[in-house]
């Protein structure tokens, strides 16, 4: 196997994590929390999403969070948007990226966005146009790329099409989605064996949810077929060990863990996350998922392991 | 990366999944989970420790649970024995196969068996003479092989000199512990590189311990450099979220999830383990780590999943 000296982390967890959870965090909170990742090292992080607050409760405050951070100069500040109010709220947040979404598989994009895979690429061209247009990116997810809920395998050729489209539209980065949490390092090397004989390696990111525990066995195979780029979520939050559905990114915890045992420069400061996991652990009231945050909490104990 | 078609599980989680556990599983309730684990299509299952009740209470019914379980013709069984008097009792119980056990680092070995490494290789040396002797198998741990909890890092000299003694003991296989589970791919993918040249890789099975989540990503290095057999526990059984120490092994649930999905052949019925798994989560009395256990157990519940 080989692996790139250095990758970068794209941190999604006060988006992608906070959206799945329960309690909401304040204002005040999530604020403090984005600035301890700004000063971690982290050069992009994703902060919020526009979308309707009937949707998305926990991110209602979207525009008081962007406004309210204290932004470090290289750090990319990024936010979802699914539609034109959105981009506009967005814009008017003075956010540095938008990030543009939608499946690989027909009935996920319905259930998720309400519009079949067709009718969506209109709207998303409206929006990366848009965005373009102002001087700012614009980064694409595509959802289910490794298996639906609904659905159960994803047809490559969807995958291939719905990528095709969002970079022909003018996307600066594609972001594929284990959005369940399905995947397994074969499936990812037949996946980019395919994707990337269309699309350059330094233009996909990766982003496993750890929903059945082989998020790091993705990302390992991942590096083998060159890509450099992965999102994760602070302390792997969003999980829930009851439901699956909304099981976390893989912790951005334990992808430092093993890119740094492994000698990947990341540019993160591993001991700030830790302090800004213990933050956002105390703010959420219970136990972030990560498994080397959960270790490293107990080693600040002091505690010493005695097994066979 | 390339992987084998089929590869051995040996089961521990009956040993070093139970010994860490608070709760004290009936012996009755103990045989029953042996039992279904022996349906399962597992053809290695360690089922005990012959240690002193003492040091591990929650095992003191070794010799009640080896003449209690249903023995399946193809199955072995296997416990583990400290010394001379946990020997006579695994012959007594009629034990198919030994496993001797030390560590890598003095500090642990001393620790944890109260010897230097010096003081212990006569006695796992008529430990193993005794075992052949009498036409049983003799397995082979090693600890701590990726790093200590009390001298971090160890030498891969001394890990040499440990498996390469205990071969030529006599032992059939060498069981490479990640005890802490501390190890990262590159680490396994060195260390393997370096004993691959002095034994065979269907003589060496790896332990890893899923305490910072990278097991599944060391397993998966492992395939790559040739390895078949792997140890693990069912549910990952052993941890503890609060206590490293205690930290499980891989889940069985999560190597069969991910070795499956890439095709791989095990000969075990997930099914079948999957209720063994909510058996023995109802005895703990509390949830099992794994994740993809997590995931079918939330699954029965007919959750579905939306998320981006």
């Amino acid at each position: 196997m080989k692996w790139p000296e250095k990758i970068t982390i794209k941190e999604v967890g006060p988006r992608d994590g906070l959206q799945n959870e329960k309690t909401f965090i304040s204002t005040e909170d999530k604020i403090a929390w984005i600035n301890q990742l700004s000063e971690s090292g982290l050069k992009h992080i994703e902060i919020t999403s526009f979308v309707h607050p009937k949707w998305i409760p926990a991110l209602s405050d979207a525009a008081a969070v962007a406004a309210g951070i204290t932004k470090v100069p290289g750090v990319t500040y990024t936010a979802l948007v699914p539609n034109r109010h959105g981009l506009e709220r967005a814009f008017q947040a003075d956010i540095d990226e938008a990030a543009v979404f939608m499946s690989a598989s027909e009935t996920h994009n319905r259930k998720n966005i309400n519009k079949t895979i067709d009718e969506t690429f209109p709207v998303l061209r409206d929006l990366i146009r848009e965005t373009l247009s102002v001087g700012k990116a614009s980064r694409g997810y595509v959802s289910t790329v490794f298996g639906c809920p609904y659905e159960g395998n994803v047809d490559i050729d969807s995958v291939i099409r719905v990528s095709e489209t969002l970079f022909d539209m003018g996307i600066a980065e594609l972001s594929l989605g284990d959005t369940i949490g399905v995947a397994n390092p074969k499936q990812v090397q037949e996946v980019l064996d395919v994707l990337l004989k269309r699309f350059p390696a330094d233009k996909i990111a990766m982003h496993f949810h750890d929903t059945r525990g082989t998020a790091l066995a993705n990302i390992l195979v991942s590096l083998d077929m060159g890509i450099t780029i992965f999102d994760s979520s602070l302390g792997g939050l969003g999980g829930c060990p009851y439901a699956p559905g909304a099981a976390g990114n893989v912790a951005t915890n334990d992808l430092l863990y093993m890119l740094h045992g492994m000698g990947i420069h990341t540019g993160v400061d591993q001991e700030k996350l830790l302090h800004a996991s213990c933050f956002i652990q105390e703010k959420i009231g219970k136990t972030l998922p990560s498994k080397s945050f959960q270790a490293a909490s107990a080693q600040l104990g002091g505690k010493h392991e005695k097994t066979v």
